[in-house]
Protein backbone atom coordinates (compact mmCIF):
# COMPACT_ATOMS: atom_id res chain seq x y z
CA UNK A 1 0.00 0.00 0.00
CA UNK A 2 1.56 3.36 -1.06
CA UNK A 3 1.63 5.68 1.88
CA UNK A 4 -0.51 9.27 2.09
CA UNK A 5 0.70 12.33 0.88
CA UNK A 6 2.39 13.63 3.43
CA UNK A 7 3.66 16.46 2.20
CA UNK A 8 1.08 18.96 2.42
CA UNK A 9 0.55 17.79 5.85
CA UNK A 10 4.15 18.45 6.39
CA UNK A 11 6.11 21.20 4.53
CA UNK A 12 3.23 22.85 2.78
CA UNK A 13 2.57 26.17 4.24
CA UNK A 14 -1.24 25.88 3.50
CA UNK A 15 -0.86 22.94 5.69
CA UNK A 16 0.26 24.53 8.78
CA UNK A 17 -2.70 27.66 8.08
CA UNK A 18 -5.66 25.66 8.04
CA UNK A 19 -7.19 22.39 9.23
CA UNK A 20 -9.94 23.05 6.34
CA UNK A 21 -9.27 19.48 4.25
CA UNK A 22 -10.87 21.73 1.07
CA UNK A 23 -8.14 24.69 1.21
CA UNK A 24 -5.34 21.94 1.59
CA UNK A 25 -6.73 19.94 -1.29
CA UNK A 26 -6.66 23.14 -3.36
CA UNK A 27 -2.83 23.71 -2.56
CA UNK A 28 -2.20 20.51 -4.39
CA UNK A 29 -4.84 20.41 -6.92
CA UNK A 30 -6.12 24.13 -7.15
CA UNK A 31 -5.15 25.15 -10.66
CA UNK A 32 -6.91 23.78 -13.64
CA UNK A 33 -3.71 21.90 -15.87
CA UNK A 34 -3.42 20.28 -12.76
CA UNK A 35 -6.60 18.58 -12.75
CA UNK A 36 -6.86 18.25 -16.85
CA UNK A 37 -3.22 15.95 -16.13
CA UNK A 38 -5.42 14.16 -13.37
CA UNK A 39 -8.25 13.79 -15.51
CA UNK A 40 -5.70 12.26 -18.63
CA UNK A 41 -4.25 10.00 -16.34
CA UNK A 42 -7.32 8.71 -14.91
CA UNK A 43 -8.31 7.57 -18.63
CA UNK A 44 -5.22 6.04 -18.72
CA UNK A 45 -3.28 8.49 -20.93
CA UNK A 46 0.68 7.92 -19.16
CA UNK A 47 2.63 9.48 -22.10
CA UNK A 48 3.66 13.41 -21.69
CA UNK A 49 2.96 13.89 -25.33
CA UNK A 50 -0.60 12.25 -25.34
CA UNK A 51 -1.37 14.13 -22.32
CA UNK A 52 0.52 17.36 -23.90
CA UNK A 53 -2.20 16.28 -26.92
CA UNK A 54 -4.97 16.16 -24.87
CA UNK A 55 -4.76 19.05 -22.28
CA UNK A 56 -3.04 21.59 -24.64
CA UNK A 57 -0.34 22.63 -22.40
CA UNK A 58 2.85 23.43 -23.14
CA UNK A 59 5.70 21.21 -22.71
CA UNK A 60 6.75 23.35 -19.32
CA UNK A 61 3.38 23.78 -18.45
CA UNK A 62 2.83 20.19 -18.23
CA UNK A 63 6.50 19.32 -17.50
CA UNK A 64 5.54 21.47 -14.34
CA UNK A 65 2.77 19.93 -13.24
CA UNK A 66 3.54 16.77 -13.44
CA UNK A 67 6.83 17.47 -11.04
CA UNK A 68 4.25 18.72 -8.17
CA UNK A 69 2.01 16.07 -8.86
CA UNK A 70 5.27 13.49 -8.29
CA UNK A 71 6.47 15.87 -5.06
CA UNK A 72 2.72 15.67 -3.65
CA UNK A 73 2.91 11.77 -4.51
CA UNK A 74 -0.45 11.97 -6.37
CA UNK A 75 1.76 10.45 -9.34
CA UNK A 76 4.98 7.84 -10.00
CA UNK A 77 7.15 8.15 -13.20
CA UNK A 78 8.31 4.76 -14.32
CA UNK A 79 10.59 4.23 -17.44
CA UNK A 80 9.59 2.74 -19.95
CA UNK A 81 12.33 2.76 -22.14
CA UNK A 82 15.99 2.96 -21.53
CA UNK A 83 17.77 4.39 -24.47
CA UNK A 84 16.80 6.92 -24.63
CA UNK A 85 15.12 6.98 -21.33
CA UNK A 86 11.77 7.66 -21.17
CA UNK A 87 9.31 7.53 -18.62
CA UNK A 88 5.35 6.96 -18.25
CA UNK A 89 3.16 8.73 -15.74
CA UNK A 90 0.90 6.83 -13.49
CA UNK A 91 -1.13 7.80 -10.36
CA UNK A 92 -0.73 6.52 -6.59
CA UNK A 93 -3.42 5.24 -4.59
CA UNK A 94 -3.80 8.95 -3.29
CA UNK A 95 -4.08 10.01 -7.15
CA UNK A 96 -6.34 7.29 -8.02
CA UNK A 97 -8.67 8.33 -4.79
CA UNK A 98 -9.11 11.87 -6.51
CA UNK A 99 -11.60 10.28 -9.06
CA UNK A 100 -14.24 10.84 -6.65
CA UNK A 101 -13.73 14.49 -7.19
CA UNK A 102 -13.34 14.31 -10.87
CA UNK A 103 -16.61 12.72 -10.90
CA UNK A 104 -18.15 15.50 -8.72
CA UNK A 105 -16.92 17.52 -11.61
CA UNK A 106 -18.31 15.98 -14.17
CA UNK A 107 -21.69 15.63 -12.72
CA UNK A 108 -21.92 19.62 -12.01
CA UNK A 109 -20.34 19.99 -15.48
CA UNK A 110 -23.23 17.86 -17.27
CA UNK A 111 -26.08 19.46 -14.89
CA UNK A 112 -25.14 22.83 -15.15
CA UNK A 113 -22.79 23.72 -18.18
CA UNK A 114 -24.67 22.44 -21.05
CA UNK A 115 -27.25 22.81 -23.29
CA UNK A 116 -29.97 20.31 -23.48
CA UNK A 117 -29.13 19.44 -26.87
CA UNK A 118 -25.81 18.33 -25.64
CA UNK A 119 -25.06 14.73 -24.75
CA UNK A 120 -23.24 13.40 -22.19
CA UNK A 121 -18.99 13.27 -23.26
CA UNK A 122 -18.42 9.99 -21.73
CA UNK A 123 -21.20 7.49 -20.46
CA UNK A 124 -20.07 4.84 -18.27
CA UNK A 125 -21.66 0.71 -17.54
CA UNK A 126 -21.55 -0.01 -13.69
CA UNK A 127 -19.80 -3.19 -14.26
CA UNK A 128 -21.41 -4.99 -10.76
CA UNK A 129 -24.69 -4.15 -12.68
CA UNK A 130 -24.37 -3.49 -15.98
CA UNK A 131 -26.10 -0.60 -16.81
CA UNK A 132 -25.76 3.31 -16.88
CA UNK A 133 -24.82 4.47 -13.51
CA UNK A 134 -25.89 8.05 -14.42
CA UNK A 135 -23.75 11.14 -13.03
CA UNK A 136 -23.05 9.79 -9.42
CA UNK A 137 -22.10 9.86 -6.78
CA UNK A 138 -23.78 6.40 -6.98
CA UNK A 139 -25.01 4.17 -9.32
CA UNK A 140 -28.90 5.44 -9.94
CA UNK A 141 -29.75 1.53 -11.08
CA UNK A 142 -27.89 -0.66 -8.33
CA UNK A 143 -26.63 2.14 -5.66
CA UNK A 144 -23.55 1.28 -5.65
CA UNK A 145 -20.26 2.87 -4.88
CA UNK A 146 -19.03 4.38 -8.61
CA UNK A 147 -15.58 3.22 -8.49
CA UNK A 148 -13.41 4.28 -11.11
CA UNK A 149 -12.16 0.30 -11.81
CA UNK A 150 -15.69 -0.75 -11.91
CA UNK A 151 -16.61 1.60 -14.73
CA UNK A 152 -16.40 1.06 -18.28
CA UNK A 153 -15.91 4.29 -20.27
CA UNK A 154 -18.24 4.55 -23.65
CA UNK A 155 -17.27 8.35 -25.45
CA UNK A 156 -19.83 10.48 -27.52
CA UNK A 157 -19.33 10.23 -31.04
CA UNK A 158 -18.46 14.01 -30.60
CA UNK A 159 -16.26 13.72 -27.69
CA UNK A 160 -14.22 10.81 -29.68
CA UNK A 161 -13.77 13.07 -32.45
CA UNK A 162 -12.82 15.98 -30.77
CA UNK A 163 -10.04 13.74 -29.03
CA UNK A 164 -8.88 11.99 -32.63
CA UNK A 165 -8.29 15.69 -33.74
CA UNK A 166 -6.35 16.85 -30.61
CA UNK A 167 -4.23 13.85 -31.67
CA UNK A 168 -4.05 14.66 -35.47
CA UNK A 169 -3.32 18.11 -35.21
CA UNK A 170 -0.63 17.22 -32.55
CA UNK A 171 1.23 15.35 -34.27
CA UNK A 172 0.62 17.19 -37.50
CA UNK A 173 2.40 20.26 -35.25
CA UNK A 174 5.26 17.83 -34.60
CA UNK A 175 6.19 17.00 -38.17
CA UNK A 176 6.31 21.06 -39.18
CA UNK A 177 8.88 21.21 -36.41
CA UNK B 1 -36.57 27.55 -10.07
CA UNK B 2 -33.36 29.56 -11.52
CA UNK B 3 -32.31 28.81 -14.65
CA UNK B 4 -28.98 26.67 -15.66
CA UNK B 5 -25.55 28.59 -15.97
CA UNK B 6 -25.96 29.04 -19.90
CA UNK B 7 -22.45 31.16 -19.84
CA UNK B 8 -19.74 28.12 -20.48
CA UNK B 9 -22.33 26.46 -23.07
CA UNK B 10 -22.63 29.80 -24.91
CA UNK B 11 -19.63 31.99 -24.81
CA UNK B 12 -17.19 30.59 -22.96
CA UNK B 13 -14.60 29.36 -25.42
CA UNK B 14 -13.66 26.32 -23.41
CA UNK B 15 -17.20 24.85 -23.86
CA UNK B 16 -16.93 25.64 -27.68
CA UNK B 17 -13.57 23.91 -27.49
CA UNK B 18 -14.46 20.20 -25.73
CA UNK B 19 -17.19 18.66 -24.65
CA UNK B 20 -15.56 17.51 -21.66
CA UNK B 21 -17.68 18.28 -18.84
CA UNK B 22 -14.89 18.53 -16.35
CA UNK B 23 -12.59 20.98 -18.76
CA UNK B 24 -15.82 23.05 -18.89
CA UNK B 25 -15.82 23.20 -15.17
CA UNK B 26 -12.42 24.31 -14.76
CA UNK B 27 -13.13 26.66 -16.99
CA UNK B 28 -15.16 28.66 -13.71
CA UNK B 29 -14.04 26.65 -10.99
CA UNK B 30 -10.33 26.07 -11.80
CA UNK B 31 -9.10 28.62 -9.56
CA UNK B 32 -8.51 28.15 -6.13
CA UNK B 33 -9.56 31.69 -4.38
CA UNK B 34 -12.47 30.99 -6.74
CA UNK B 35 -13.54 27.28 -4.61
CA UNK B 36 -12.81 29.00 -1.27
CA UNK B 37 -15.12 31.95 -2.16
CA UNK B 38 -17.66 29.40 -2.56
CA UNK B 39 -16.66 27.60 0.53
CA UNK B 40 -17.32 30.34 2.39
CA UNK B 41 -20.77 31.27 0.61
CA UNK B 42 -21.73 27.67 1.40
CA UNK B 43 -21.01 28.19 5.19
CA UNK B 44 -22.97 30.83 4.68
CA UNK B 45 -20.61 34.32 5.02
CA UNK B 46 -22.42 36.08 2.87
CA UNK B 47 -20.19 39.56 3.06
CA UNK B 48 -17.74 40.13 1.37
CA UNK B 49 -15.36 41.37 4.36
CA UNK B 50 -15.89 37.89 6.35
CA UNK B 51 -15.12 35.94 2.90
CA UNK B 52 -11.99 38.30 2.73
CA UNK B 53 -11.13 37.23 6.20
CA UNK B 54 -11.34 33.53 5.83
CA UNK B 55 -10.08 33.44 2.81
CA UNK B 56 -7.09 35.53 3.14
CA UNK B 57 -8.01 37.04 -0.55
CA UNK B 58 -6.83 40.61 -1.11
CA UNK B 59 -10.05 43.22 -2.14
CA UNK B 60 -8.89 43.28 -5.84
CA UNK B 61 -8.83 39.37 -6.40
CA UNK B 62 -11.91 39.02 -4.43
CA UNK B 63 -13.85 41.30 -6.06
CA UNK B 64 -12.64 39.91 -9.44
CA UNK B 65 -13.60 36.10 -8.53
CA UNK B 66 -17.30 37.63 -7.22
CA UNK B 67 -17.86 39.46 -10.01
CA UNK B 68 -16.98 35.99 -12.20
CA UNK B 69 -19.05 34.04 -10.28
CA UNK B 70 -22.05 36.25 -10.71
CA UNK B 71 -21.12 37.00 -14.47
CA UNK B 72 -20.95 32.63 -14.60
CA UNK B 73 -24.19 32.67 -12.71
CA UNK B 74 -23.16 30.35 -9.38
CA UNK B 75 -23.91 33.68 -7.35
CA UNK B 76 -26.24 36.44 -6.88
CA UNK B 77 -25.66 39.65 -5.06
CA UNK B 78 -28.50 41.07 -3.13
CA UNK B 79 -28.20 44.24 -1.91
CA UNK B 80 -28.55 44.55 2.32
CA UNK B 81 -28.60 48.36 2.83
CA UNK B 82 -29.51 51.24 0.68
CA UNK B 83 -27.41 53.94 2.17
CA UNK B 84 -24.45 52.86 2.14
CA UNK B 85 -25.03 50.39 -0.50
CA UNK B 86 -24.10 47.10 0.47
CA UNK B 87 -24.47 43.74 -0.87
CA UNK B 88 -24.95 40.14 0.30
CA UNK B 89 -23.52 37.29 -1.86
CA UNK B 90 -25.89 34.38 -2.39
CA UNK B 91 -25.33 30.81 -4.43
CA UNK B 92 -27.59 30.32 -7.27
CA UNK B 93 -29.22 26.74 -8.17
CA UNK B 94 -25.69 26.11 -9.79
CA UNK B 95 -24.05 27.66 -7.02
CA UNK B 96 -25.31 25.15 -4.27
CA UNK B 97 -25.19 22.17 -7.05
CA UNK B 98 -21.25 22.59 -6.77
CA UNK B 99 -21.61 21.29 -2.30
CA UNK B 100 -20.39 18.02 -4.41
CA UNK B 101 -17.39 19.25 -5.50
CA UNK B 102 -16.42 20.41 -2.16
CA UNK B 103 -17.67 17.72 -0.19
CA UNK B 104 -15.57 15.31 -2.68
CA UNK B 105 -12.78 17.59 -2.43
CA UNK B 106 -13.48 17.62 1.72
CA UNK B 107 -12.92 13.63 1.51
CA UNK B 108 -9.85 13.04 -0.46
CA UNK B 109 -8.20 16.34 2.08
CA UNK B 110 -9.04 14.72 4.89
CA UNK B 111 -7.96 11.02 4.21
CA UNK B 112 -5.11 11.64 1.99
CA UNK B 113 -3.56 15.53 3.79
CA UNK B 114 -3.76 15.18 7.02
CA UNK B 115 -1.65 13.00 9.32
CA UNK B 116 -3.21 10.65 11.62
CA UNK B 117 -2.95 13.21 14.77
CA UNK B 118 -4.81 15.34 12.98
CA UNK B 119 -8.86 15.36 13.40
CA UNK B 120 -10.97 16.24 11.17
CA UNK B 121 -12.20 20.42 10.41
CA UNK B 122 -15.52 19.93 9.99
CA UNK B 123 -18.00 16.71 11.37
CA UNK B 124 -21.71 16.85 10.10
CA UNK B 125 -24.42 15.10 11.87
CA UNK B 126 -26.88 13.80 8.91
CA UNK B 127 -30.85 15.06 10.12
CA UNK B 128 -32.24 12.41 8.76
CA UNK B 129 -30.42 10.00 10.55
CA UNK B 130 -28.83 11.92 13.62
CA UNK B 131 -25.92 10.05 12.80
CA UNK B 132 -22.19 11.28 11.75
CA UNK B 133 -22.20 10.52 7.81
CA UNK B 134 -18.10 10.67 8.05
CA UNK B 135 -16.83 11.74 4.45
CA UNK B 136 -20.00 10.66 2.11
CA UNK B 137 -20.53 10.48 -0.99
CA UNK B 138 -23.20 8.78 1.11
CA UNK B 139 -24.00 9.09 4.59
CA UNK B 140 -21.91 6.02 6.12
CA UNK B 141 -24.34 5.75 8.55
CA UNK B 142 -27.93 5.01 6.38
CA UNK B 143 -26.96 5.37 2.70
CA UNK B 144 -28.38 8.64 2.28
CA UNK B 145 -27.41 11.26 0.18
CA UNK B 146 -25.22 13.81 1.69
CA UNK B 147 -27.20 16.87 0.34
CA UNK B 148 -25.96 20.39 2.51
CA UNK B 149 -29.05 21.20 3.47
CA UNK B 150 -29.36 18.15 6.01
CA UNK B 151 -25.78 18.66 7.46
CA UNK B 152 -25.51 20.30 10.69
CA UNK B 153 -22.00 20.82 10.93
CA UNK B 154 -19.91 21.06 14.05
CA UNK B 155 -16.42 22.71 13.72
CA UNK B 156 -13.19 20.80 15.40
CA UNK B 157 -12.02 23.36 18.09
CA UNK B 158 -9.04 23.77 16.29
CA UNK B 159 -10.64 24.92 13.21
CA UNK B 160 -13.54 27.29 15.24
CA UNK B 161 -10.30 28.78 17.12
CA UNK B 162 -8.39 29.41 13.41
CA UNK B 163 -11.45 30.97 11.93
CA UNK B 164 -12.00 33.03 15.00
CA UNK B 165 -8.36 34.10 14.79
CA UNK B 166 -8.75 35.00 11.23
CA UNK B 167 -11.76 37.00 11.89
CA UNK B 168 -9.92 39.07 14.43
CA UNK B 169 -6.82 39.59 12.86
CA UNK B 170 -9.03 41.13 10.06
CA UNK B 171 -10.63 43.19 12.29
CA UNK B 172 -7.35 44.45 14.09
CA UNK B 173 -5.99 45.06 10.50
CA UNK B 174 -8.59 47.02 9.12
CA UNK B 175 -8.36 49.27 12.48
CA UNK B 176 -4.91 49.98 12.25
CA UNK B 177 -5.53 51.44 8.42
Amino acid sequence: MIKKVTRATISSPVAKETACPVARALSIVGDRWTVLVLRELTMGNRRFEEIQAQTGATPQMLAARLKNLETDRLVERRPYSTRPLRHEYYLTEAGLAFYSVLLALRSWGETWLKSDKEERAINYTHIPCGQDPGLGPVCEKCGGEMRQDQLLPRFSEAFARERDARKAAFKAARVKD
